[in-house]
Parts: C-alpha cells; structure tokens; sequence
C-alpha cells in the first residue's frame, strides 16, 4: 500500500500553486503515494493554467462549506480548532486519485502576485497547520508542501524562524527534530544554523553534535540507505591543523565522533570544512555533519541544492519540500521547475513507507 | 622583453622535482619568461627522469663550488649570506633558455622521499630564500617555487606558518601583504585566515576589509583585469538576516564596502556567503573577499582550485605557487599534473611584466 501523504499549498503569490498543480499529475508522484492536497480549489485551478496541466478529474472535498471562511483561518491560526478531526480531513484518496481538501479561506484571489502579503501567509500558514495535524492524528503519513515565503508567514506568526520550529509547536513535539539538506546522494546536516559566526564555537558540544549524528543515521536507515556513512566536517581552518588555529577538533568534535562509532553509528572526522564535500561529491560519504550553516550551504549550493530537497527530520513522520524558494520572480510564467518538488515527494514517501503506516513503527 | 622569473625547487621529497623539470620544457612557460631554476642539479635531473623528459641542454651555474655546502646552507638561512649579489645569481637566461642556479647543499640524494624530513625542508627552504633574495635585489622580477611541506619547513624554522610571513622577514618587508586564491577567472582574498572561528568576528574591523580591498583591486589590476568587480561576502548566516543573526553586515562589512566605493573600487556586498560564490561562478565577480578562512577554502576547492595558483600579493614583486601540495603519495610516478604550476609562473609573468623591469613600477 502507497502511504498517504498531505501536501499543503505553499505560498501563493510564487511558484507554488503551478508546482502544486504539477505534482498532481505527475507520474513519478502519482505512483509513489496517495496525495490529498490541502489549499483552495481556485489557487490551484490558476496553477494548473499557469502550469498548463489539467486537473478536472480532480475531486474536491469542501472541509466546512457553511462557516464563516475568514473567521475560521484566524481561529485555525489561534490553534482553538487545532484539531484534525473533521471528516473531510480523514478522508484517504480512492484509488491512487489525489484528493483535494479546500479548507476555503476568504477569497485567495485577492492575494497579490509576485510580492509578500498577509493573505498569501496566512493561506500557507492554514494549509501547512492543517497538514501537520493530519499527521499526527495519524491520518496521513507525512506531510510536504510547496515553498513558503517567511517574511509572509512572519506577518501571520511573527517570530516564524523556521518550519522545524513552527511545526514543533503545532504538534506539541517537544524531541529533537533537525533540518536536512539533500542532494541526490549526499545529505547535509548542521550543528548550529541560523546563529550569529561569533556564537557558533560557544554552542558547540558532545552533546549536541552526538544528538546530531544519531537524528542523521536514523534519517538516512528511514530513507532507505542501510549502514550510513557520517562525515563530521572541523570547526577551525585545517582541522585546527593539531591545536595552532583552535582545540574544539580536539576537546570537542573528536570525542564525540568517537563517542558515535562506540555506539555503532558509521561516522569519521573531524575533518577539514574545505576538502570534506570534496570527498562526498566523489562518494566517500552519504552525509556531512557541519558545525554551522554556511559550511554546509556554501557547498550544498555550489552542489546544485536549489535541486534539492529539505528535510525536516526526527518528528513522528516526515516533512518534506524543495531547497527553492517561491520564485516570485517567475510567478505565473509556467517555467518553474518542478524537479525539487517531485523529489520532496518522493523522499517523504521512501520515509513513510518504511515507518509503516501512521503513527506505527516499521521495520527499519 | 620577457620577465625573469626564480623558479625555488620545493619539497624534494614529493611531486616537487618533477614539476620543476616538466617547467623547463613547457612551451607555454618558455613563452612566457625567462627562468632561473634555484635548486640543484641531481635532484632536478631525477625529476626529469621522473616526468621522462630531458634537460640535456639546460645549462647550469654552480653558486660556489668551493665552500663547505652544509655550512653554506646553515648560513644562508641564519642570514648571514643573506643577500643575492653573487655572480651567479646576477645570470640571465640567455636566448630564452633557462638557467638552474646549483646551490649544492650537502648531499640532497640523501633526501628520503614520500616522507617528511629536515633535509627536503632544508632544501626548499635555502632556494626559496635565494630567490626571494634574488627578486628583492632586482636580479628577477618574480618568484615562483613549486610546492613546500609545511611541516618539513617547520624544522628548519619553527614556526613557520605560511610563506607571506616568511616572505616578509627574509626581504624585510613591512607593507601589507595577502595571500590570493587564483582560479581562471575567480579570485579569493580572505580577511582573516589562519585563527580559530571563534577568534574570527572579533578580527572583522572595516580597516582590514578596506585593507584588503585595495590590495585586491590592485593586484587584480596588475594581472590585467581593467576594471576589477569585487563581491564582499558576509560574516553571518542569510547575511544576518537583518541583524537577526548578527550585526556585523550593518555595522562592519556594508560600511566597509561603502568606503571602498567612495575611493573607486568597484565593490559590492555584504552578500550571504552560501550564495555569493554561485554568483561569481555565473561570472558576476572577478573576486570574492570573504571573512575567514573555509568561508572560501570550501567553494574554491569545490571549484577546481587544487588545479589553481596561489599569490602572495602586495610584495614589491610577484610570489606565486601551485595551489596543490608536494604529493608525497604520488612521488617518483611521473603522474603529477603539471597545469596549477604552470599557471602559477603564467601568472607571475604577467603580474611580472606589468609591473615592469624589476624595481621599475610599471605603467599600470
């Protein structure tokens, strides 16, 4: 059986009505998992123009045709109907046809082309709420949407630093769950992120990078890569070439690589920030560890990431979508590339597939 | 007229040899210069061997054939033969063809190769010296060296840490000097280089980044780019999001870069270190400053740059390298690829050339 998966419609003054119009007629998708897709019937008509796709044969379930729309996003966004069990959202797709769950809110035609408005973050804000709740209400089994723009969701919930967060707070998952970038082959997973440079080497323990290796292996065994091999890139220039330019290869990163073998997980290091993706881009490794953002993101996009997917892993099910933004630049002319956004599938379907079905541990 | 370049021989106990063999029958570099080869003949001549090519031809000057070599040796690196006014080293190439200037230190076949030892870092040290010496007193008008081992310079002067500093002390130089990374078409200059990171944010001050901007805007202009374009990169990560993330883009860098404009550099920036090398790859910039050391090291290796030139720029005279290293693995197979060194003495005869005869500041 294809697990079940919500994809929330992402922002809509970008690419993310045509992306989301695509996947649901794409064959790859189609064959890898039962969709119900969750937005509005008229943004995503207008993608499918835009994408030039037809999607007549797609059913629509009103979610509460009779309430009044605008009231009941606000009160979504408040959490007082933070739940996910109305019939329409409990509805599985019927033979391998997606479904769409149009959760109706106010009129999303007036959301502005092509700039960040409040309309369009709270369409996104809704959807990407509603999805998470069907997940861990066990109605589907992991959740991807199409691209956000966070300056739009900040207008709806300020402070939205990032999906891990918001989605944390939405389930009330209170376990460690961390971003993945991943490319074709090559996954990519930070010790500390959206940090000042000056705090970096401050927040950097045993602790966390072994928190961080354990997430890693168990994200790459769900994706399906059987005995993960975790490279954990330096902090310091050369290594810290033995202690001249800085210990923490010593005191810190050292130890807990050696800490994560004694508890049999496949990884190596520290090594140097400059040669280890050169050494994953030729296939030493499945993954690297880095100890701050731009160590990993000044690689993953030399590496072509914009292709790529982010993960957000270590929740009960996976959230997956595309590296790329919402390309307001090109909203409406139909040449957004939907490659990102099949693979966001695609890996969230490998995942839910081999978490069995919702809420129930697989095998692996 | 062509520039006269000192070619240092390197490492002995690696790739080095056959590098510099490979060098003196390199059309292109022929072309280009006229070379003093500054090392000795049996170790060149097994190199030769090596890269399976013939000096049968090159002439060689021997320094003075009567001292005691191992004296001579320590001497030249204590200093107290330290300056380049000999007879030998005031020969120039005749009709184009090279010269090898014979230091004849000791017994150099005694050097035990794939390993590091104070012999080979003896010996790469003395010609780096010479040639240096050389290029200081008008003898040559740049330094080339085919690649060193840190660790072999490091017991003959400890503390060697990279060959600016060193540099600097034997000519006694006392200006600002950096090192460049040079891709074809891509420079990288860096702020700070050899610190731990957590040192790093409290080294950016706008001094050093409009430092290292005019010495940027210059070297690039003394290689032949008319009109250099140079991206400043951020320290934090999205470029601090605004100050979210940190407030040296506000306070530091974008000033800095603004000051650069105002005296006519053609700067631009901060721009978020993740994206600023796709930038320049596309071809927006011919440089990239970035804040520390892996900042650039990751996107330049990633880039190709083991195949680029390392300059030591900002000295009254080129000093360029291989960007690789001596290659102990690969010693004595005549498999060493011998494109970055050519490039290294390509660019030295260019930067050589505009400045013009040595000690005569040239046009540009």
């Amino acid at each position: 059986m294809k697990p079940h998966l919500a994809l929330a419609m992402g922002d809509a003054a970008g690419i993310s009505p045509e992306l989301a119009a695509r996947m649901l007629v794409d064959p790859a998708v189609l064959a890898a998992a039962d969709l119900t897709v969750i937005g509005d019937r008229r943004i995503l008509d207008a993608g499918a123009r835009v994408a030039g796709v037809s999607l007549d044969g797609l059913e629509t379930v009103e979610d509460d045709a009779t309430a009044d729309k605008e009231e009941k996003a606000e009160k979504e966004i408040k959490g007082s109907t933070g739940n996910a069990g109305n019939a329409a959202s409990s509805r599985r797709p019927a033979d391998g046809r997606p479904l769409l769950l149009d959760l109706g809110q106010g009129d999303p035609l007036q959301i502005p082309i092509g700039q960040v408005s409040a309309e369009s973050g709270r369409f996104a804000t809704v959807n990407f709420q509603r999805a998470l709740r069907m997940a861990a209400a066990g109605q589907v089994d992991g959740v991807c949407f199409t691209p956000f723009n966070k300056a739009a969701m900040r207008l709806i919930t300020p402070g939205y630093d990032d999906e891990i967060g918001f989605a944390a707070e939405v389930i009330g998952f209170e376990g460690d769950a961390r971003e993945f970038n991943v490319l074709e082959g090559l996954w990519n997973a930070r010790v500390t992120s959206h940090v000042p440079l000056a705090r970096v080497a401050s927040l950097i323990d045993q602790h966390a990078i072994l928190a961080n290796l354990r997430l890693t292996d168990r994200a790459l065994r769900a994706a399906g890569v059987s005995r993960p091999r975790i490279a954990v890139a330096a902090l310091n220039p050369h290594a810290g070439d033995h202690g001249n330019f800085g210990r923490e290869e010593i005191d810190i990163i050292g130890p807990a690589v050696e800490a994560g073998k004694a508890e049999g997980i496949g990884c190596e290091g520290p090594f140097p920030a400059d040669t280890v993706f050169v050494r994953a881009r030729r296939g030493d490794h499945d993954a690297v560890l880095t100890m701050f953002h731009d160590q990993g993101q000044i690689a993953m996009k030399l590496l072509g990431f914009e292709a790529g997917v982010t993960l957000m892993g270590g929740f009960p099910f996976p959230i997956c979508t595309a590296a790329h933004g919402t390309a307001y630049d090109i909203a409406g002319q139909g040449v957004a590339h939907p490659g990102a956004m099949r693979n966001a599938i695609l890996l969230a379907a490998k995942m839910a597939r081999r978490n069995g079905p919702a809420g129930t541990p697989g095998p692996g």
